[in-house]
């Protein structure tokens, strides 16, 4: 029988890209979501298939979860993809229990499901926002980490959960720490907010901060394709992976430019005065992304051959039209 | 007014020796505690004092924190020290719900009511177990985390929350990383244990693990000095220390053997063959207490002279009787 694979948040941006690489390879996929942010019509895009099932449920309660996953509960090779988060930081700076509910309490009530179901393997989205702000200084899988918004925070408090799983269940588990990801069917993140702002008033996109913030971005055919080489090289316990590219990321200013010349070249930008979007936000940070390189795995395109796709993308799923 | 303190789990082992401190600097406050492990003896024990008042209350419980607690709520000045967790680590093994409520869920609840209360100043007992197992290797602040117990996990979860917290609200932070902690009024620990298995049966001291683990110890009044004198520093923002003596410790099986010369001389030691003594327990660790020193703290005792000293004051507690 093929290998079954569960995704939280499969109704998602990411879960759905990686929805379609693994029916490719010929697994079975349960895929589970509140549908909050995630889309139906995201799943339907990936046709329709025997090897591949949808559950609306919330994940965050505990015997929901328990019962959505109930038909697959006897199946001990069951793989974890574990992607459902709150994904709205400005959120969560407002209420600290959204992500404590959507971020880490799903997390905690999952690893009890694996624990009741001897389920072993696990791969969870973590963030660079763990780190918290370091400046310039590239950041490796061992630099300490100081989360400065609740999202960074909750998703720290989910890996020590993880990791502490593994110990006491003998799981294996691996931890990706995803850079910013763009592509589409887009949901969020500046490039969806630019372009929208440029459709409402092609005259003028507001900023938010200055302009400076620097960041790495990857793009979701990139993570992917990443996540699924790290899976393949069958790593024993607790793996954790900054996943990014090779460079050291863009400005929002330059993000900015190249939205305006793709949706409304005569609009002029309008920037905030602080150095960083909001609070929260990390203006810049950069990854060292040498473990997983020497691995076997780099990005083939940079941060600005990322936005460039990326922002084509977007327009067209925004109905911009062709350049 | 002098200034006003409370204390979570203050009617426990580092509490109620903080709390002493603090009366005899003369000030005022409120201890708060379930009852499950801490006890009302060792709060009576602090003699009568209009500057002291003790409310029973299950602080992982939003509302009835809050309900316990709305005496003071209108004084802005208020400092929080946070103390109160599982402290068992085993349990937390078995029934990860545990730690979940009785160390992270308590904090999370903690600093909501700082948030509506504007109360901005806070004091942490986290844990030399957030960093997880690095054999010989000198821990700094900076030393990557990787809790490998439900215990560790919680308290970094926390660290995290606090972190957070201190960004979106403007909040001052002082996290202690606590090493073994030894003393009395004694709760738990190896030191109890072993001197209530020789009160049972004084010929054989049966130990977990083979002896060899490692760790390094500190006095509850030492502790209590050095998180003193961290907060007389008065320090912006969120602050991270080590506390700790600056030997590397000693083995439990040089534990061992001074408790059963203190209690039953005639009785052998009998070893397990691990060189952990349960899941998630780290078998050794040595901390790098250079930050504090630089701050101006150091402990007086090495590690020795404090296990001496407290298995001394724990045979007397559980009436041994003097050597």
């Amino acid at each position: 029988m093929s290998s079954l694979h569960v995704i939280t948040g499969g109704a998602g941006f990411v879960a759905t890209n990686l929805a379609r690489a693994l029916l490719e390879r010929g697994s079975r996929l349960v895929l589970i979501d509140n549908l909050s942010r995630g889309k139906r019509s995201y799943v339907d895009a990936l046709g329709h298939s025997n090897r591949i099932s949808f559950i609306e449920a919330d994940v965050s309660h505990e015997g929901e979860l328990e019962a959505a996953l109930s038909s697959v509960s006897a199946e001990p090779d069951a793989e974890i993809w574990h992607l459902c988060a709150n994904s709205d930081i400005p959120a969560g700076v407002n209420d600290p229990t959204v992500d404590l509910r959507d971020t880490f309490m799903v997390t905690f009530a999952l690893l009890q499901l694996m624990r009741r179901n001897g389920w072993k393997r696990l791969h969870f989205s973590s963030t660079s926002a763990v780190y918290g702000d370091h400046g310039s200084a590239p950041l490796t899988e061992e630099t300490f980490v100081e989360p400065i918004s609740n999202y960074g925070a909750m998703k720290l408090a989910s890996e020590a959960a993880i990791r502490a799983w593994c110990e006491s269940s003998g799981g294996r588990a691996s931890v990706f720490r995803f850079p910013n990801v763009v592509g589409v069917p887009a949901t969020h993140g500046v490039l969806i907010d630019f372009v929208r702002k440029l459709q409402a008033d092609s005259s003028v996109l507001p900023v938010l901060g200055d302009g400076t913030q620097r960041k790495a971005y990857l793009h979701v055919s990139d993570l992917v394709e990443a996540m699924l080489f790290i899976r393949q090289r069958d790593l024993a316990g607790y793996q954790l992976f900054n996943i990014g590219p090779r460079d050291e990321g863009i400005t929002v200013r330059e993000i900015a430019e190249l939205v305006c010349q793709r949706v409304a070249p005569e609009a002029r930008l309008s920037f905030g005065a602080e150095g960083r979007g909001w609070v929260g936000d990390v203006p810049r940070f950069r990854y060292d992304v040498s473990k997983l390189a020497k691995l076997g795995w780099s990005s083939a395109q940079s941060s600005l051959e990322t936005i460039r796709m990326a922002i084509d993308q977007i327009a067209m799923q925004e109905g911009v039209g062709a350049p």
